[in-house]
């Protein structure tokens, strides 16, 4: 098949999935998400398509649609060849038009939007070459993947030279490391017993089914109820034993000191790590609560709202994480995220990324995949975030086995959905949705057509 | 006249104003900004509005105002009287409603937004109360102003106690210091003869005019080109002698080790502040820097791209910042600003915040004056930025006098907007848009009816 030249047009959607009417992923700051995408489908000459997406809880998708739209202005004025030549020189008109970068610069609304198009771009990249983006990128030349980056602002933390260094020491073991993955697939943990609200037994039956699907390190929702806490990791320790990994997540509950204080009663139970327990900006924040944790052998997890590269430098810099969370929608797509990849390498911080939402797992596991093979070379200390929820919306699904991703092998980046999703889903016109606002079983809101009470 | 009760309607207005042709405010990382603004008008039961904008360089303004919507639901849902005694918690939901939380938290275009309703609930206040900005908060208790403030993720920097202690220390000498006030105004600076391609004839002509108006400090932009740097800043020294005070602004054009290399070559000019080196979030970049130029007697400013208090509060922490320039719409309003100035008088750093473009002059000097009289209670190393466009368009316009802000009396924020100028510049309807478009002096873009070129 001809390889395609051209973009010949570019389509936006507002794509949401009610999931709050199941009660799915409540936290201690996020009650009822709809999981939601802004999804972007990129067409060609030839009509391969690249389909992208950025993952939203639902309400303010529109908001992040409309960010995409002047964003596309750009990415049609580049040829597709010349993107893919001078990737970062794309990425830094992108992320700088000069009236848009004000709205950000680099981080929020802006960002996400950003993401949906560059990661639409990758999965046209991979499908062109027949590969899965992982593969893509496993088999591309050191200093190709080099000037995929935009270093501006990290330099000081990791220079050209330095991240050159880092992926050609890794040559020599790639084959062996590709083998082993297409094997055994990339660890993962699950959050699936880690709710809040879960009852005793509820929190038993699920680790046991957990287990039962290869599981072996789990996550813990904290933050809301100091006693419930220690109540759910009672079980669950009992269930588990001492060694078990498990780690806990406080979403953004707490400030600096309240963090240090709270985690001071669950120490005891044996953490690997306390996921967000403050506000995503503060660096030096995280950092405290890090020096207080060392101590018990807990350290600190953060990054799924970590907006940009500047921000995981410093994390890095001032000891702030000792597992690093990307994500693969809060970052400017694959770009900078292979930037973040880099710079945890030189500052030997394991990547840990953070998946679930929609869209998700289908894109971590290319990430994880790549940095093993390419960057880490190592598996200690790492491992994906998993969920098993809206899969089936997917061309090309997740595929868990033994508690891992197995490698996806299909060309692109696993990330289109069907066309019946689409159908059934886009908002607000998709079939499921009108269904559910004639039903009343949910109230249309956050749309262009939506009037303000008086 | 009666008390409004209730808000009866909220009115989102796209306003922006074609600024680009005249090549204003060009610097290192904007060539052609169109000041615009997101603009919010509240109504009550008794006829009296509130107005409040979001400041924008153009381009996206309406991806502010598609944000602004969904916010203005939960405005809604509190009665008006339950916001002014509850301020803070009013604050708390608007910037974590569950769903939009994940577009920021509280950054980009979702704090933009908050800012542009929070700014127009204090021009109503205001304006209920029959006061300016500034002097409603000069005559607020010391309890009820902390009351006005989320002290989530700073209380590790600044307790309520601490915070409360400030404000009552400072009782004393109020009255003094306003009369001050009312009587020589706020002392600003300008940038009116600093921005980039001047050519020296052009400088030595703005600096007469400017020192003719009452200006005795000046800004300058720096960034694209050493030499040309090293140019202007010899003129300007020339011209002003070498003990005036000039200060110079990068625009986030450099990274950590170049802003020092760079520097290096301009510190020789006696310079007050660098301002924006590097990207506004690196804390510990500015920090770096910071310590780098200390020898020198040149400090560090930044601010008008910093996102949120918890950010300014690590810039304070880690001596990122000499120099602390808020932004009246870049925080999440009034509020949040309050928690800064608060923080920087802890660490006793200088608030000069961040003004020009369109309203931020106007709202700035509300800031500024409450700051004086009731926070930092000396001028020392204090003044504002200051620019003389596009005042016009506002019912009540910034009045300079002697380089000076002088206070306004006018009941309300400042924020106001010219019937007539709202009708001429509402993007894309207002009559001198739709001049522009038939002219064919502007390419109608980045409006609902944009659509993609194939």
């Amino acid at each position: 098949m001809a390889k395609p030249t051209k973009i010949t047009g570019v389509d936006i959607k507002d794509i949401r999935f009610p999931t709050s009417l199941g009660k799915h992923g409540s936290d201690a700051m996020h009650g009822d998400p709809d999981y939601s995408c802004g999804y972007v489908i990129i067409s060609t000459d030839t009509g391969l398509q690249g389909h992208g997406l950025t993952f939203t809880l639902g309400r303010g998708t529109h908001i992040v649609c409309a960010a995409i739209k002047p964003l596309t202005r750009i990415l049609l004025d580049w040829k597709l060849s010349a993107i893919y030549d001078d990737f970062a020189g794309f990425w830094r008109e992108i992320t700088n038009e000069q009236q848009l970068r004000w709205l950000g610069p680099e981080k929020g609304v802006m960002h996400l939007a950003t993401a949906a198009i560059v990661n639409a771009l990758w999965d046209l990249w991979a499908k062109i070459e027949g590969k899965p983006v992982w593969k893509l990128l496993v088999d591309m030349e050191p200093e190709k993947i080099i000037s995929l980056i935009d270093f501006r602002y990290i330099e000081d933390a990791l220079s050209k030279e330095e991240a050159l260094e880092i992926l050609r020491n890794n040559q020599a073991g790639k084959a062996e490391r590709e083998k082993e993955i297409r094997t055994n697939g990339y660890p993962a943990y699950t959050t699936s017993a880690g709710w809040l609200g879960y009852s005793n037994d509820e929190i038993k039956q699920r680790l046991a089914t957990a287990k039962a699907n290869g599981f072996s390190r789990f996550k813990f929702k904290v933050g809301s109820d100091l006693q419930d806490d220690i109540r759910r990791l009672e079980i669950v320790r009992k269930e588990l034993g001492p060694d078990t990994t498990i780690m806990v997540d406080a979403n953004q509950k707490w400030g600096v000191d309240e963090a240090i204080e709270w985690m001071g009663h669950l120490v005891k139970y044996n953490l690997l790590w306390i996921e967000e327990p403050t506000s995503p900006d503060d660096v030096l924040g995280h950092a405290a609560i890090a020096k207080a944790l060392e101590p018990y052998g807990c350290g600190v997890a953060t990054g799924e709202c970590c907006q940009n590269r500047v921000m995981f430098k410093q994390f890095l810099q001032a000891k702030g994480l000792q597992f690093c969370q990307i994500d693969s929608c809060r970052l400017g797509g694959v770009n900078e995220i292979i930037a973040v990849l880099l710079m945890a390498k030189k500052f030997n911080v394991p990547v840990c990324p953070h998946a679930g939402g929609v869209g998700l797992c289908e894109m971590v596991q290319h990430l994880s995949i790549f940095d093993y093979i390419s960057i880490s070379a190592t598996l200690e200390s790492r491992m994906t975030e998993s969920a098993d929820h809206l899969f089936e919306h997917f061309v090309n699904p997740v595929v868990m086995k033994n508690g891992c991703y197995t490698a996806p092998l299909a060309p692109g980046y696993s990330t289109e959905l069907s066309p019946a999703s689409i159908a059934d889903y886009t908002y607000p016109e998709g079939n499921e949705w009108q269904r559910l606002f004639k039903e009343g079983e949910f109230v249309p809101l956050d749309v262009d057509e939506f009037h303000l009470k008086q």
